[in-house]
């Protein structure tokens, strides 16, 4: 990690504390894995912070309750019963499509990624939480479901202290743009090329 | 995330049951954020399958204590108050040094490195833990802290089903090679470059 001094101090004016209160769009991209991971060990430092964090699956969702889910639900349950640490919500965006496209047709796919962004504008509007992670959001994004622009603006002009990390392959070039830290994961090597099959607590 | 079927079957005679438990070597690497932290959300991940997981700092330790600790702890001690999950424990190895190195000298740094491997070759050789992360490990070893040809050697050799991550900048060619899943974290964008300091939640 780096060290945490930036190699530039900008002329904005600000004090210090001030540009370390900064709202943050956060994207992971690219075909490797941890994406999502590394969205979920962020939300494990908001849940420290005493945060309000919201996760909100839009593709995996339908397929089956993954690890992470249980481990960070069981946190927020921790700060129910206690006050430790923050909130945890967990929503599955359209809980009746997956990768597969199985279940339900493309239109009503569409419809529900299109209500769960709605929902996440309310909540935005609202400050609701102070972390949100929009998991495997880039890709309703990218199938036209969602539309860019309305995204784009509404994070842009979000008001308060409100994080948002949106994980997912191929991140649109606007939402790069717009976004203040991004990282790609690249797969170097994985065990599926060597006909591995995924494998509990790795993959769920 | 990939569907999950590989592309290749293997003419290894191994069943499907025991092609998908085998122990990984994990490698997160890059410039970019995101190595720990998706090793972090792993541990979710195992501590959910109800897995022995321990949590090995190497670098970052003694500066201050990150958010990931308090939560993933909390999860711990849930586990020893109702069963649920798995048993986590958190060591920081060579709790004197840090990236800064203003502690103790460049021989105590070394010698407590040494020592916080040996630590884990035993819990190896006793199969302790499920999964091992083994935070920011690359960096004693790429300072000649500690053997890379032990550490691959011992992982080579490790017996059981133990998975192990490491993360850290500049993974060693030869353990790339013998790792089975190896993921790059590249910095797209990083707020330090336009002179933002680091902030509770996101960087700690």
């Amino acid at each position: 990690m780096p060290s945490g001094v930036p190699g530039v101090v900008p002329a904005d004016g600000l004090t210090t504390r001030q540009r370390r209160q900064r709202p943050l769009l956060i994207i992971h991209t690219g075909d490797g894995k941890g994406k999502s991971t590394a969205a979920f060990g962020l939300a494990l430092r908001g849940w420290n912070q005493g945060w309000s964090v919201g996760i909100f699956q839009f593709v995996k969702s339908a397929r089956w309750r993954i690890g992470e889910q249980t481990a960070l639900e069981s946190l927020g349950e921790l700060h129910n019963a206690t006050g430790r640490g923050g909130s945890i919500e967990w929503h599955k965006m359209g809980a009746g499509w997956s990768w597969s496209r199985k279940m339900g047709t493309d239109d009503d796919h569409a419809a529900a990624a299109a209500e769960g962004w709605q929902e996440i504008k309310r909540r935005l509007a609202q400050e609701k939480h102070t972390l949100y992670v929009l998991d495997e959001f880039t890709y309703p994004i990218n199938w036209g479901w969602v539309d860019i622009d309305d995204v784009i603006d509404t994070l842009t002009a979000r008001s308060g202290y409100q994080h948002v990390i949106i994980t997912g392959r191929r991140a649109d070039p606007r939402l790069v743009e717009a976004a203040q830290l991004v990282t790609e994961m690249s797969k170097i090597k994985h065990p599926f090329d060597d006909g591995q099959k995924g494998q509990r607590g790795i993959e769920w």
